[in-house]
Parts: C-alpha cells; structure tokens; sequence
C-alpha cells in the first residue's frame, strides 16, 4: 500500500491573461492531460493582457502554501515565439513553468530557486502558442514524476522585473490597496489623501475615513470601511 | 475492497464575492489542501461585494442536490474580523461553512440544521482573511472525516435574513427575474408592467410580451421571448 | 491491478452561455454527480447568451485533443423546452451531449460522427433547464460507462449552422481576429483596413501595422503588434 502515494494524480494551477472562459485555456489542459492525469487549479485567467506585473502578483499571492510536488504554469507573454527563454524552474518544493520574462519574480524574490532549466523549443511548434505546444508537455512530463533537471540545460541568471518603489501592487475586489510595504508604516500618501489612521481590521475602523492594515499576505493594505479605497482622489 | 469508498476524496464547493481569477481563492484552495485532499467545484466567486443577500440566494440555488458529505464553503462577510462568529452547519447531509452573518439563510429556510457550532477563532489569524485561516481549516477538517461536534461549541439562534416579502431575489444571465412566489400567481408587477400572460417555456411564449412561468428552482420567474426581462420599464 | 484504470474518473468539459459563477452550471455539475463521479473542465461559460455559433466555435476549439472517453457537454439553447431534439454524439473518440441546434457544427464539419441518438425528455423535467434535466443525466449515464446506443433512439440529419463564408469567427483576450480561412491567403480586408503583411509570429511583426498569421488552430489570423487588432477601422 505504500506506493499508493505515487498514483495520487499532481496538482497543476494555472494562470494566465487568456481570460476566463478563453477556449485556450482548456487545450493548455488537454495537452497536459496527454501527458499525464492532474488536478486543475485556476489560479486566474483575468490578468490584464500582457500585464506581467500584475501576473507576478497573482503568481506570488496564489500559489502560497500548495502541498509539495504542486507544479504552477503561469502564461503571460507578450513575447510568445520571441527569444526569450522558456523555462521550468523547482523552488520552494514546487514547480513553476512559463516564460523568463519576469512573471516570477515576486515569487523568486522571496525564495531563491533551486534549479531552473530552459525547455527545447521544437521547430514543429506553434509560434504563437508555446502555452500549449512547450509549457504544457513541460507541465505534464514533471507531473508524470520526470526530473527537472532532465527536462532542458541549467540556466542561471533569471530575468527579474524592476523593483518599483514603494507602490500599490494589486487592488482586490473590494477596492482596497495592497501594497508592496512591510508593516509597520507612517503616513502614507494616495494620490491627494493621506492615510494616517491604522486598524487592525475594518471593523475597527472609523467609518469612511481611509486607514491602512496589515493584510493577509503581511503587507500594508489601505481601506476605507464601506467605501472603496480605489475611488479615494 | 470495501474500505475503498472512503478514499474518495470530499467534494468543496466555493462562493464567495473575491472575483474569478482572485488570488485569494486559490489560497483559501491551498489552506484546504494542506489539512485534506479535496475536489473542487466553483459555484461562484462573482458574488456583488458584501452582499450577503445574494450569496444567500446562490448558495440555496447552486448547493442543491450534492451528493451526502460535500461541503460548501461561504464566505461573503463585511464584518470580518468583528465579532460575528464563524459557524459550521451540518443540514440536508451536507455541510455549510461560513460566517454567521444570514449568508445560509435560505439554505436554512427551507431545510432545518441538524446541528451548528461555532467555529474557535484563534488569536493568531489574519483578521482580515477568516476564509483561508479559520474556514478553509474547517473545511479541512470535515473533508478528512472529523466529526461536527468536535470542530466547536454547539449554538442556536443563527442569524437569519428578514424575509424580503414578494421581491425578485435574482436576474439570470438572460435578464429573466427570478422571484421568491412559489406559483401559481394572478398580475405580477415589475415596475411599470404588468405581467399577466403565462407560459410553460419561453418556446410557447408571445413574441415580445412578458410572461411568468414556472423555473428550474420551483419559483415563479418573469421572462421576455427574444428580449431581457430586466430592461422592462 | 489491471482493473484500476476503469476507477478513474471520467472526464466532463462544460461549456453553456450561463455567466461564469452562475448557480445553474454548479446545479448541472450536482445533477451529473448524482450518476456518477466525474473530474470537470469548464471550456467556458461565457458564451454571449443564445450565441449558437460562438458556442460552436469555443466547443470546436477547446475540446479538441482530449483523451479518449471525455465528455463534452454543450449546452446554449434559445430553444430550450421547445421542438429541438436533446442529442448525444460519438465523434474522434469523445461524446459530445447538448441539443440539435446547430452548436456542434464546427466539431461535426471536422469529423464525421459515429453515431447520434435523441434523448429522451421525461415528460416531468423543468421545460427551462434541460441542461440539468436532461442532458446531466445522459453525461452521467455515459460516465458511468454506458453505450451511446442505450441512450436513445439513433438520428441521422443533424442540425448544422449555414457556413458563414470568409468570415471573423472569433477575437481572442488580445483583440486577435480568428477567421475561418486556411492559409495561405493574400490580402485580407478588416472593414476599411487592408492587410497585406504576414509574419510566423508577433516578435517579427512589424510595430504598429496589422499583418496575418497562422495562429494555433491553423487558421489565419490578424493582429497588429502592440495593439488590438479588432479596434481596427
């Protein structure tokens, strides 16, 4: 019975700016599933188009705490059939497979990788598809228990985006702020208003009036308790 | 051969009001995963923000007729981190965990609980992001076969919406109203209109005109052949 | 141990018009779990409502390429409880479940089928939602292994859409125009727009000027490098 472990199907998210509902996301799945059974996550589709900040985020927000094993393919490239490189990497006992274009950096910043490798690009493939015809078999061949290491030539020397500065990274459905600050903060300044007040949560805070709070992720948050931040001038 | 169907892994569903393709679904997904295999499925994540009403009515809608064991996840909570409490139900043999702010109302309505407790919050959680630190946990625990009575203490007295009286509760993705009358009805009125023709199926319905019929849900709905109900005048 | 590749659970792709986060694909998802367990794949739930012919595409599109046995369940019905035969097909080793509208003409135009049989409609079900009353049974009762022949009675004379000519048949995330036309072609008129360039991918296009390609389906596409090509003039 011990080797019941091995036949438990792996766990593969997916990320991309294909949008939800794009018929491109289920041949992704279709060609990892050739490959090898899985469990599918969608971690979004909705990251504005060609927008690899923002998938950076999503990337690094989403894709904490999976089990070991978990393989995560992120696809925002708008160099598709360009030079860049694509890649597999292992870091924090997951997989992440896309493009060297920086769409891991968050993820990398806060844990340094332990090996990455460039994935063969067939001449055969789609040029304008390699989210199917390269990510995915790469996706497949590690759920099926493949070494990375045998999937393409270590590389080193990643491509990482710009550091911004201290800036709002994401808003979140209810239009509060999250930004890249590591608590605890002073004033902090959006657009014409200044945030002085803190809480610990909004139903602490003073009504209407914006305050910031350490969010879920250990960063500073701004809200403004039944209003949202994202409308503040 | 028989223990075999406790391998199963436990059916999750999810509705929240976090957006599709919002990181924090995926973590609440990962803080499951870390406590039991789960399958998921999506009910919605496409809730109005902080509206528990809404979510009351898809969770009734969406969670019918799974099979025994699963359990629903919801989270739409403007006031967390305050003092309502995080509740597990156990009702129709399935189980519902949220907090107890009306979110299961019409769950409850129509089928009475056989049993709730109150989930304990510890003092180290993220104050903002009970779903992924104290019901994703309780999910866990459910799906990995811990009885109810050991996730909490036992309460009464949940938290019900006030009944809305005779009011469209839901607008489909046709623009059809769906009300909360269970049929038959006379004249209906939706604002300036006067519906009073009625119909098995839009197939059978005049061109043009309003009519009710009888929906999948039991409940008088209002549509339009070839028009949007909800642009009625 | 032969034996446990039957134990695997069936593959179910859903594609509808209902909205992503409608409780009526999740009311579909407990009605095929009532038969039999299943692993889903949503292809898209974001048709435009009554859209037959962008269901046919997205079905075309992302149902190609999976394993053998998968179920696709299709299901934009303007005709709902009307004259319109519920159908259940076998074609490229796959079934395809939805009704006799036309919705599975991209997919029968590629492949010839095998075979078709009408669904019976038990005279009790919701005349609103044979989506959940009619065709989630038969996905199930394929699931659960049963041949498409027990199904129903056998038909011949599928309803297909008129072909549509030269056409745009989709606009991608990107604002990429999917057309009909295999390539190679010569010039291409976008409205006032004359395209004339072409290129393998993007990163060799040049900046600013539309120019085809031959996109991931084999068909040609246009786009315009750094911008939406379906905001073309």
């Amino acid at each position: 019975m011990e080797g019941d472990a091995l036949l438990v199907d792996p766990l593969v998210t997916l990320t991309s700016d294909f949008g939800t509902g794009s018929p491109y996301v289920a041949a992704m799945k279709a060609a990892i599933l050739a490959v090898c059974d899985a469990r599918f996550i969608d971690i979004s589709h909705e990251i504005p188009p060609f927008d690899v900040s923002a998938a950076s985020f999503v990337l690094w927000a989403g894709t904490q705490d999976f089990p070991p094993g978990t393989i995560h393919l992120g696809v925002v490239d708008p160099g598709v059939g360009g030079v860049r490189r694509p890649l597999a990497i292992q870091a924090r006992g997951n997989y992440y497979v896309g493009p060297d274009n920086g769409i891991f950096s968050l993820v990398l910043r806060r844990t340094r990788y332990l090996m990455a490798v460039e994935l063969p690009r067939p001449a055969s493939v789609s040029a304008t598809f390699e989210g199917r015809d390269v990510f995915a078999p790469a996706v497949g061949s590690l759920g099926r228990g493949q070494p990375l290491v045998g999937l393409g030539r270590q590389v080193e020397d990643l491509v990482e985006l710009a550091d911004p500065g201290p800036s709002v990274v994401w808003v979140d459905n209810f239009g509060n702020l999250v930004t890249n600050l590591a608590p605890p903060v002073g004033r902090l300044r959006v657009g014409e208003t200044v945030v002085e007040a803190s809480a610990r949560t909004y139903a602490d805070a003073p009504s209407g009036e914006p305050f910031w709070y350490v969010g879920s992720l250990g960063l500073v948050e701004i809200g403004v308790r039944e209003r949202r931040a994202d409308e503040l001038k």
